[in-house]
């Protein structure tokens, strides 16, 4: 009856389970740029036209031939006459011929005849038509050029880029109104258990309410996938099978939460076995919480079986089921995650060759944020709720020591 | 016409904001708990039963009275009757008198009689309806308490927590469905100047397209708040007045970004001085970019003036727009931000008793991370959008060097 799990570290685990997908064939569709904030481009966008389209003054001042203004000093100015104004947002009927200098707005567009704009600040208006110009201005000063923020042609938005405020910016300020995304990846999820009851049902003594369905539905959403439930099923083989089966079809990935018991934990990695080829690929991770996870393929699609219990599950979900949604948004890049520094406020001993997960709250005192490990043996999801994030002991330590400085990461 | 700006740090500035603002007030609704990821709790919420509500085990093997096992060795092994099993999800009808053990399953219900489990990694199975037990268990070993995780009556959500999936999955464990959470704050954005067209219109030389209005919209959204767009304004006063004022009415808190020029800055101040008292309470921050931007409130609602300039007025929304949503939305819980450490790879320089919000893009080099600063000297949205994060230059410091470890943050 005891288990024995051949176990792999979890950036191991990740590799061997993305290698046996083919993420070449992802789907993608039109979206509003309005409606693409966190969608992934599913296309190289290029620029359609250069960034700005018109040489734009980059200050308040006088749109001047920078000659005009060579030695010009505080005490031997360069007289200069105002032959006008630039209306913002107008190209400008009159020119800076020699001599003669127009008022212009940070923002307006060059007269012909201006190669420079020099600042108000040293300009002194003598009531007579003319400005008096203190500092000389070199060709080019205070103009932003056509083509200076994005040249015709440059690559705007990579495919593979995740949509943040400032790409849709990028995009509209080009004029692009729709582009092309990848699909929203749609994550089926299916919780077991012969004590498990649906949200809304009476709760009998012995059983427990579902979490895993609703903590993992809502961490797949918040990462940008669809979350289908699947309910609860009991703990008999060819009723998973089934819904599985069902599930598979319907859904990019499958998550089936299992039941925490020796058995039944052996009933899904059957199941997976059952789906598809080549099925189970990883059962047994390297890590706390974590252990039974297993990791499948059934033709094509990944098969996710997390642990039952609700910590576990949503831990593991974050190691593996988001990783696995941003490659299944084609996202490219790939940076390490964001995290907040904190000093360890007691010793964590941990087993060496595993890495653990460990619940964390943080406590400032006198300006220095601690982190404070939450432990729940039980490890139900209170343990979670009361954390503001992970801390991460690697494999090759066998604890972290009071006063250590961690990266907390957010969930 | 030169502008003459008292500069306050934006530190300083968000508190006097905040200071003119009565959070007591705010409106709160009901919704789903399983809609609710990322709202604000407004209410405190309690258990209405303890967590666990029955006495489970916590591993696979046999319900047993502890004293039976006192004394087992391997040599010596105690030898118990199995009376049966343990049926998942439902009160064990048989009792563990003593003598005699159940076999039991993770999470399975304590039948009466028994007050710990044995492991199965410690049982043999003597073919006989018997087990030797080679280890002795102590009373309440392998078990989790009734109330282990949450006690009856304990606070499982205190109003101001922001809901993640673990909260989600807390509130569900206990049969709670529905929660008040505070209502979304509706964010009005009103762009302003003669040379901006609105997406979607044709461009002649001289204008450009409205960034501001998307890049604002799209940040507020992801914090969580309605974003209501007014267009864009000319440069003229009674026209942004009217358009203000229109937005006061129907938002929480109105954005305008203004036209770079300074005149324009100065019909922006005009403008939230004439919408209501007490109007202007900032106006110059000292940070780069964003020096012009000004925070008012009128009739009890915040105003706020950015920049005109794309990247000042994203990164000032981060700075300004983000944390007062995030207290019109209840938030009572203040956590640093989350950022990638990485090694700055050149020196940034910076002037004294001003902080600089520099953008920065991460390269990885034989594993180690570089923020690497980009320039964009004509400050346009494609600076932002080709950065990862951004590094902040604190006020106190002329600069950072290179090889110096900096906190980046995505934004």
């Amino acid at each position: 009856m005891t288990e024995f799990l051949t176990l792999i570290p979890p950036a191991d685990a990740r590799k061997v389970l993305f290698s046996h997908l083919d993420f070449s064939g992802i789907e993608s569709e039109t979206v509003s740029v309005l409606q693409s904030l966190n969608r992934v481009s599913a296309e190289d966008i290029f620029a359609l036209h250069a960034l700005p389209n018109f040489t734009r003054s980059s200050v308040d001042g006088y749109a001047v031939k920078a000659s005009d203004t060579y030695g010009a000093t505080e005490s031997m100015p360069a007289y200069i006459k105002v032959a006008g104004e630039v209306e913002m947002g107008t190209r400008p009927t009159l020119r800076a011929e020699s001599g003669f200098a127009l008022l212009i707005h940070t923002g307006g567009m060059l007269p012909v005849g201006a190669d420079a704009v020099v600042m108000v600040e040293y300009v002194q208006q003598t009531g007579d038509g003319e400005v008096e110009v203190s500092r000389p201005v070199a060709v080019g000063e205070n103009i932003i050029q056509v083509g200076e923020d994005v040249k015709e042609g440059d690559l705007i938005l990579a495919k593979g880029s995740r949509i943040r405020p400032s790409e849709i910016g990028g995009l509209v300020a080009l004029g692009i109104s729709t582009l092309r995304v990848a699909r929203r990846v749609a994550v089926g999820i299916i919780s077991t258990g012969d004590e498990v009851v649906p949200l809304g049902a009476e709760i009998q003594p012995g059983k427990v309410r579902d979490v895993n369905s609703y903590t993992l539905s809502a961490l797949v959403e918040s990462k940008g996938a669809f979350a289908r439930l699947y309910g609860v099923v009991p703990d008999r083989a060819e009723d998973l099978a089934s819904v599985a089966r069902h599930a598979l079809e319907e859904c990019e990935v499958v998550l089936i939460t299992a039941g925490s018991s020796a058995s039944v934990r052996d009933m899904t990695a059957d199941v997976i076995n059952q789906l598809g080829n080549p099925g189970v690929l990883v059962h047994g991770i390297n890590t706390k919480p974590g252990k039974p996870t297993i990791l499948g393929i059934c033709e094509g699609k990944a098969v996710i079986g997390l642990p039952g219990n609700p910590v576990s599950a949503l831990v593991n979900g974050l190691l593996f089921v988001v990783p696995l949604i941003e490659k299944l948004s084609l996202q490219t890049i790939d940076l390490p995650l964001p995290s907040i520094r904190a000093t360890l406020n007691v010793n964590l001993a941990s087993q060496a060759g595993r890495e653990d997960w460990q619940p964390v709250r943080l406590v400032q005192k006198e300006s220095i944020w601690y982190a404070e490990p939450v432990f729940g043996k039980s490890n139900l999801i209170f343990t979670l709720s009361s954390a503001d994030g992970l801390v991460c002991i690697p494999a090759n330590a066998t604890g972290l020591s009071a006063g250590e400085q961690v990266d907390v990461y957010p969930f």
